[in-house]
């Protein structure tokens, strides 16, 4: 008698999508065993987990699958990038629900994997489960530089800086759920900045390569609360100039001079790091392959001094926390 | 002007039980960084994750928090076992929902840090998403051994054997859910088979050692399910002899000779594994440390015939598909 292989379904589906992903050289095995097994590395790993779920991070309605796909990867990727490290490969947890077919898979993994190549990246494992909302996990490990931009090594002193402009994602985000308005190019803008954010590997792997080694994070919970993770870290306070902050037009465009969403709103996955002041925004921008600018200093003691536009300071600015932000 | 650090709140208080975990010689930073740094392991490196979802893999009213965290680990660890590793760091990612309190996951906690204290791992990194339902999404690393018991190593004349007992999670769950019912210790016993899984470490870092190396594979889906991995990964067949499945006296009280869990039903995280004719069930048993049945042997082709007690074949047994089974 003939015990017949599982009928295809849903878990067959996955399980031959998670397959088609490409492993090179570091992977012994890939997916389709209990585990994928790994060439030992050389250098110390960067280890990391992070997940997006539907209707906390993300809604359907919003972009397609391909980019979401991207997203729950590049978003992990933004955590190696600010410890300065290269990704190497990553294991992937889907959640799945009722209503999606093959084709929305199919294009989420292309998205998954567009960016697993950009990023040179393996995907050597998934697992699949069945839940109410569509959750994608990405647990991924990378390579430590010889300096690693940690959040503890912010030292007195030391300027604040950050990659890109801060405060288009949460804009483009209040544009998706009709709190903000923008129009034409500037409203594209800031959505295809929440959508689909860059990890800044590179300038992560630059700024590893400064001595002494700045302290580092990527700002995916809000310039301010994560700038109070390296204090808190680096048992250090800060001077934030709120007239330097970096926004985009299409953040003026849409906010004006309101600071609020480039100071307290989240997902903009730019680096926000501390070098000593001899550093310039010129040296750094070339350097990492990305606009750079000084927006503060390092002091002494706990407390963070915001700076306004009139020599005023902007009361309780707080970032951005997902488990309050859309409850 | 001061911006304070974020108020107390559910992610603060994740963040803090994250942080109490240990972390030992193999950790060179722990949480609370973006990613976790880990010194670089000898060997090539074992890589999988799980999840376990409220609704769908377990009913806070089954059992207690502490358990529910020690078997997210587990089942985990069970897929280190499975390729004969040994298990170093994991990542946890925990879909909070409303309605569990600080103390409810001080348990979780717990019982996830007795798992890793047991078995010598460390919870080096997390993060905490808000979500409808309760979920534990764990990213394990391992270390190989010389010898990988993977699934493709199966080969023709090989025998097969299990440890300890299968079929006695199912019949717990089955209890569980009200659909069979038992008394007294046969009861306890299997409900805590289902509720308390034990991962076979040891056994598979023994498995690992002999030569050639067996394919292994842990039940986790079924019996049968879990042999077909081996069978296609392997290109053989099988012959299995439903006379030989070892099942605990408390499965045969509340099951009698029905072998459809034993077969069929998952989550019991033995070890199922290949090895030449020649090897004992006394001295396997011997050398891992649990009991040890031969249940069959592998052929040539690609069927998996199931003799029954009679003689007889027991016609289209599935094993377990965890995306169907509660749909």
């Amino acid at each position: 008698m003939v015990a017949k292989p599982s009928p295809p379904g849903e878990f067959e589906l996955i399980e031959r999508l998670v397959k088609s992903l490409r492993t090179t050289r570091r992977t012994i095995l890939g997916p389709g065993d209990d585990c994928a097994i790994l060439a030992p590395p050389k250098r110390p790993q960067l280890f990391t987990i992070d997940s997006m779920v539907e209707g906390v991070h993300f809604c359907l309605e919003w972009g397609s699958a391909e980019k979401l796909g991207a997203k729950a990867l590049a978003v992990n990727l933004s955590d190696i990038a600010a410890m300065g490290g290269k990704p190497t490969a990553c294991v992937i947890n889907l959640a799945i629900r009722e209503g999606l077919d093959a084709r929305f898979f199919d294009r989420l993994y292309t998205g998954i994997r567009n960016v697993a190549e950009r990023y040179d990246t393996e995907v050597v494992g998934g697992n699949v489960t069945r839940a109410d909302r569509l959750a994608i996990t990405v647990a991924l490990l990378g390579e430590a530089s010889r300096g690693v931009t940690r959040r503890d090594l912010a030292r007195v002193g030391d300027d604040i800086f950050v990659t890109g402009t801060v405060g288009d994602s949460s804009a483009g985000l209040a544009i998706l759920e009709c709190k903000l308005s923008a129009r034409g190019p500037a409203r594209k803008f800031l959505i295809e900045r929440h959508l689909n954010p860059t990890p800044r590997i590179e300038a992560g792997l630059a700024l590893a390569k400064i001595r002494p080694t700045p302290a580092a994070i990527d700002i995916s919970d809000g310039l301010l609360q994560d700038l109070g993770h390296i204090l808190e870290r680096s048992h250090v306070g800060a001077e934030i100039d709120a007239t330097a902050i970096p926004v985009s037009p299409a953040y003026r465009a849409a906010m004006g001079d309101d600071l609020t969403l480039a100071l307290g709103g989240g997902e903009d996955y730019e680096l926000l790091f501390c070098a000593p002041p001899r550093s310039s925004e010129r040296a750094l921008t070339q350097a990492l392959g990305v606009p750079v600018h000084r927006i503060g200093r390092i002091i002494k003691g706990r407390r963070t001094l915001l700076r306004g536009a009139n020599g005023a300071m902007v009361p309780k600015l707080r970032g951005w926390d997902q488990l309050r932000a859309r409850a």
